[in-house]
């Protein structure tokens, strides 16, 4: 398996060996950071960071992976500011910035849109999140995440809980670990925020059982739990927003009353759908899942550029 | 004295030993940077550098001297692009950015916002303004110029002009100086926007004598005019801020008629309040005071990080 | 020749040996390049990068060149969160942050404010574009694009086309290639937009032939044709754009009936003035002129810190 000049745009063509050797290179590269804590593998690398939509939680766990590796990065933070803005096209800023750096990675509103600055370069490309496209560094750190908590990725029993209808990251979270035979899927949502049901016609299909409910007390009997919010805006009734909301926040005393040893994830930010006291519980995963994201991103970088 | 894992939130419960052992280090890394422009002190490290409130000065001082330290930074220098715009608390933003990085300095609006995210996290905190709260490092840089210009912190002579009312600046350095017991305290304003009573009672409890004034002739019989902004946004009365304006601008002509030597201090930027004929006076300290931030901020990361 | 802590505000006053030898040691940092992606040339300089006014493609190639010689940089990558916005002048923002960095690169909207910089402080400072005023760096970039793609810069026949009247690329263009005895210059643009009649005056009383024309076809049969975007908001009727529009638009046909082997270059960012199916053409060499800047940048950054 060579990753070298390839681009990173999307966990759902990747096989199942692709996956594990990037979790693999993770786990290398979270030993890498207790050693030595800024290493020089990538010392001769220029990275391009290109937040043309902002979102600064995923950028600075970038920056923070080109720099923990020695790598330099340049960095655009604010769409506003960027040539696209000017009416560029997303090619012709790729051919520019190709000129600069040895890997170009961009996150941008256009479902698609790392694509086709990936097929107009020769450099390697990590898509960053594409809008409601994909978001493929999230779907690994929350693979790298679960391996970490429950020592394995094989026959377990997911559940997802919140806003499961446009919820990006619990979509690709589902086909993600589709391959690793769930032992079962417990889907968690009001009716009107439920898994797509092509979804989960899909993983029927590939045999694994899958539960809806609206009970946050069932999606606790599993052994993972991954919660998201669920938006006010995404509610033409604010009543029924304000009626279902408490549904589906998770506090200390649900947890403790579900499946002993559960863990708790969420791709934050969180704002109240899970209380605060649940934080000091071994459970809760979210902060060291989020650290998680500086390993694999570490391990992609290294990865693209053949340094692994 | 160790400040190893430390905070740094405010100098108000700073000892006069803490104040100096930082004020000495800061004189060796002013000396480091003199013979390596960019040490490897901090190499291994990587430190956020997060302005969830614009501040450039302040930010680009900071970076200088993560820089200089041969340190890493990861950099928010926008409000708008933070997590905390979507709704997400302090303390969440600390525990995510602790997984990144080895020290967090930031600058945020709201009062007691940096130990907010110091008491979340592990990790030292570096509070780089919280609003109308404290704003150590630059005490710290004021005592660094005091003494680099005078020799000396003990027994001076010290005015303070401008607005003493709202100035932030202006309350940290009285309550920083006093334990060197100043010689006296000398409040130049204007009524409305005079040094707070409960400040200046204060101060007399201690012992030092206070002349409260609206002429800057006085206050240039000081050792050390520190002069600060009137803002014309503190006045509800466009007229009355006009006509008090003139009185409280300083130029060459009226330091020439002060103490022979005094040292002319400013935290910056100024817009009129000092003319620039006397930037060429070896009286202006204001650009050296700036620049004598870098020297106090690596002493407080290197300080902080175990290095120093 | 010794450009060390000498200031880059403009090639005007250049003298043709002065060009010649930045373009030199611009040959020298892209072999330096291709052998050490890094370099450690200025592992011991700190750089500010001031954009207080946004242009992306030209900060990111003075940060890739900033690191690509192994300085740091601080940066300011938007106006509204600098000193400036706070009423601080252009020479005071200089003063400050001298005493942090060793060179300052800086963009700002007003002509002649790098200058006022540059008077203001002692460390060399690099124009990266004043306005309508002076850019330097892309003047020097184009020469070199054009030595590189030709061989030479003596004797061509250079077309310009686009907007003539405000294009400040095109006029610096015209001015610094004038000591090579450009064998004729063709001047192509609608009436409203042509050349202005004292630069065409200048070049002929320089003995260098010009031709004003509004005809691409005819621009096409130089050595080397230089684009730029006619702006529909230069159009006061929207009708007259709609028609020139198209007259101006460079596509692969039209280049493929224009004299062989001609040089086609644009100072990006492009819209559609050309289509992309010149992209892959030889002649089309934009993409490479727009990454010759890095190593024209890093040529400057290392002369004025005498270190070429």
């Amino acid at each position: 398996m060579n990753f070298e000049g390839k681009d990173i745009l999307s966990t759902e063509n990747m096989t199942k060996e692709e996956i594990l050797e990037i979790l693999r290179v993770s786990a290398k590269m979270e030993e890498l950071c207790k050693t030595r804590h800024v290493s020089d593998l990538l010392a001769d690398k220029v990275v391009a960071v290109l937040f043309l939509e902002p979102s600064t939680r995923t950028r600075l766990s970038f920056e923070t992976a080109v720099k923990r590796l020695g790598a330099k990065a340049i960095t655009v933070a604010d769409a506003k500011t960027s040539s696209t803005a000017k009416g560029e096209t997303l090619a012709d800023t790729a051919l520019t910035v190709e000129g600069y750096v040895d890997c170009i990675v961009v996150r941008q509103p256009q479902i698609g849109g790392a694509k086709v600055m990936a097929d107009a370069v020769k450099i390697p490309v990590i898509n960053g999140g594409d809008g409601a496209g994909q978001h493929p560094t999230q779907a690994l750190l929350d693979l790298y995440t679960i391996l970490k908590e429950r020592g394995t990725l094989e026959g377990l029993k997911v559940a997802m809980a919140g806003d499961l209808k446009y919820g990006r990251t619990v979509h690709s979270l589902t086909y993600a670990l589709a391959p690793f035979t769930p032992k079962e899927y417990i889907f968690c949502a009001p009716d009107a925020l439920q898994m797509p049901e092509h979804i989960v016609a899909d993983m029927k299909k590939k045999g694994i059982p899958c539960k809806v409910t609206a009970s946050v007390e069932e999606a606790l009997q599993a052994d993972v739990l991954y919660m998201t919010r669920i938006q006010k805006e995404r509610f033409s009734d604010v009543a029924e927003y304000e009626k279902l909301k408490g549904s589906f926040i998770l506090s200390r005393q649900l947890v403790e009353k579900g499946k002993k040893g559960i863990t708790i994830m969420h791709p934050l930010p969180r704002v109240d759908e899970i209380t605060t006291d649940v934080d000091e519980l071994p459970n809760a995963a979210y902060f060291r899942q989020a650290h998680n994201g500086v390993f694999v991103r570490m391990a992609l970088l290294a990865l693209v550029m053949g340094r692994a």
